[in-house]
């Protein structure tokens, strides 16, 4: 009896993973190196740079870390606090509450700045706590995966750093999809996942920390409470630059080789593309998407100005509440293949969130989603 | 121009990463699922069923950590332990070092248990410490990656258990090489690495957390300080049987699939060979390897009831010294595409880790470094 069995395709419409792309696939099935092999070191340091220009920095600390995105933000709160340390937060959704919680962990004292999910942050509130508390960090969500609200940055990125707090971003839906740029906005850290718009498997997570957030790091009174994430262990492995040879190179852990080869298969799409024509595919897939459903009564929860291109959420129509929305939901996997997200939290049953991230960005599968809603709700 | 490029063919005959075999690679090209489709729900619970075998246990908290076996560690820690609880870890190489470590960052008090590298750790200077200490935890090392030690299990943890302490085992490169019997031994907390005798690539953690670890988790009186690697978090997406259906599980972070499918078909050849033909495999390879490189002068760090099948230490002859460890290592990479690792610590430079793990414990990758060898140092 077989664990791994055949499985069947789907059109991943969710909140990510999106679909992979068959090159990222194929690299994926690579014959291994050893993660001090001299040509591993080199495709590393490829990926490093790569990376940097998506996420719109110099900075040479960027690199896929060993783990999913919220390891990502782990590692990028974890590295910069203190026990006791004061922290603003802004929490408009699950990843800004998540944020809270992971700092909270790592003993700050954490001060929340709270908006209606679906909305964005407001700028004089996010100041005005910067102001009051005048925290370490401020931490933010750019791309609010359980909302799909885009968070304008550099305001409160402004006020954070005029405050002198390091400010910690969350890109994880938004890189490569649409405009990150760490250094124009002054962000000392940031993370992204690999399952979204770069179009990989779920498995890494993309960081940039910045010199000052290094200097931070480096200037701590206690240790980093996570060795695994420990930003100073970390560059013992991942920092430099291509030298020619991995004898500089200290092990830390062991870096998930395959998943990297699919990181760099993945990059290499989105710069044969180019970052404006994927961010401008991303725009146009999200419009045809929000006028195609408009007629089967699904309104966008998210204001037009404030809406993320790869992750739309629309609140459901009577037509779907009178089925069931995890009955239409499980219709669309079972009978079409395509997997659309459900709410989450307050937005649980009232929404859904669907995703065109990367490689699904195009006309096809909406029109694909949007023929499998008619024939379902006629 | 491309990031990534072509890459060697490599023999990873270092302390892991091993050569995947290619049923692995191929299942890792293929086509996502999202993380909450039943189908890979139904997978995530075959291979958490294989885990539970290949660990020798019944535990229902079982399952593939999304990261390496050293986030594995402190996961296996940081659930267990509070600040201030006293720990007695045992070190006799760089992993049990290491987990020293990750408790002293989790606040508790640490006390080692030292024995020279390539040794053993002394039953009886264990069971003092215990003793004396009354350790919430003890924690030790069952196959030394650092030194090729494989400690004998059974009575150290007996005299934790004894004492009321909890027991945390590194399987990390024993697990699906020689038996790993978590129950039989009375092991609250075990993980391992996915890219070593289950031929895999490195990206996952095999974890597996017995009810007692799990009753401790839920009873602490400060929250875990990782919220990734939170136990009674994990447990809401990874916890529960096959149930045919997805919509009891709770999003905690997104599995990464493609290491999934990989470990899958990893564990699927595990069991179509058999735990006892795979275990003899392993010890025959490195009985031939260690016969094999004693004509050249390589002598075994480690007295031979204590060696550890699948990874063996050497100290090296005269004849590598003479042309400088690190160049004969070069030279077997580049010259004969065959990577072996070097010494750790204050090993360094002294031996070389020679790793006959998962596939490669064959007599052909043997017979291939041993004719390289030849060649280099005739």
């Amino acid at each position: 009896m077989s664990i791994l069995r055949p499985l069947p395709e789907r059109l991943l419409l969710g909140p990510g993973p999106s679909n992979a792309h068959p090159d990222v696939l194929e690299a994926m099935s690579r014959p291994l190196l050893g993660h001090l092999d001299p040509d591993f070191i080199a495709l590393l340091d490829r990926v490093k740079e790569g990376l940097r220009e998506a996420f719109g920095t110099q900075n040479a600390m960027t690199l896929p870390l060993s783990a999913t995105g919220s390891a990502g933000m782990e590692a990028a709160l974890v590295n910069l606090l203190e026990p006791g340390d004061p922290v603003v937060i802004g929490v408009n959704g699950v990843f800004g509450g998540r944020m809270a919680e992971v700092a909270r962990r790592a003993g700050a004292q954490v001060h929340t700045v709270e908006a209606p999910w679906g909305s964005t942050l407001e700028v004089s509130a996010m100041a005005d706590a910067i102001e009051r508390v005048r925290p370490r960090v401020v931490g933010f969500v750019h791309a609010e995966t359980s909302t799909g609200v885009c968070q304008p940055v550099d305001e409160i990125a402004r006020a954070a750093r005029d405050a002198g707090a390091l400010v910690v971003l969350d890109c994880v839906t938004s890189l490569a999809g649409r405009p990150v740029c760490l250094d124009e906005w002054g962000i000392d850290a940031a993370y992204s996942g690999t399952q979204k718009c770069l179009s990989c498997p779920p498995g890494l997570s993309p960081v940039s920390f910045s010199e000052r957030a290094i200097a931070v790091a480096r200037e701590r009174d206690v240790p980093v409470q996570s060795w695994f994430l420990d930003l100073s262990l970390l560059a013992g492995y991942y920092a430099g630059e291509d030298t020619g040879s991995g004898a500089k190179r200290v092990y830390h852990h062991t870096a998930p080789i395959s998943a990297i080869y699919g990181l760099a298969a993945g990059l290499d799409r989105v710069f044969d593309e180019g970052l404006p024509a994927r961010f401008a595919r991303h725009t146009a897939a999200a419009d045809r998407l929000v006028q195609g459903l408009d007629p089967l009564g699904f309104e966008p929860l998210v204001a037009v100005a404030d809406r993320l291109p790869m992750l739309t959420s629309v609140r459901l129509p009577e037509s779907v509440r009178r089925l069931g929305e995890a009955v239409v939901r499980t219709r669309l996997l079972d009978e079409f293949g395509i997997e659309v997200g459900a709410g989450l939290g307050p937005l649980a049953g009232e929404i859904w969130r669907i995703g065109l991230m990367g490689e699904n960005a195009r006309p096809e599968p909406v029109d694909r989603l949007l023929e499998a809603l008619r024939k379902i709700l006629s």
